[in-house]
């Protein structure tokens, strides 16, 4: 068993609307810097133990199917590096 | 003027109570995985036109520090790409 990091970024689809990265980008505008868009997503740093770097990049990408990431408005990916 | 995307990540400084990710990895449990460590973080993916790479990142840099981080709880790493 090796010791890996998967990385889970969750993102809204496109055409979902996000307010809290709206808000972020007005706060920018505000403060004076010039910004063409802004997209918030979540990271998720799940440490696991598998056999190969393979198996846990399946184990995150079944985290993030039933867990971390909502199918309807969520797309994600999984990237994973040796911890 | 080039068209970047700067991501600035915004992670919980070493040592600081993570409610949210500590909440993850039990419901992962509940579900069955074996996780080891689990880590919450925040991502900002900003669209910005500037002369090059380095002023991108000198911008972002700047963003994070007066909006998006709270340097007393968060640390935070810029990249950037050409959009």
């Amino acid at each position: 068993m090796t010791a890996y990091t998967a990385t889970v970024t969750v993102r809204l689809k496109n055409g979902v609307l996000d307010p809290e990265a709206e808000t972020t980008k007005r706060a920018l505008e505000r403060l004076g810097f010039e910004v063409d868009g802004l997209r918030s997503a979540d990271r998720f740093e799940v440490d696991l133990d598998a056999e190969s770097a393979d198996v846990a990049a399946t184990r995150a990408d079944e985290m993030a199917q039933r867990l971390l990431a909502n199918p309807t408005i969520h797309d994600y990916d999984v990237s994973v590096a040796e911890r």
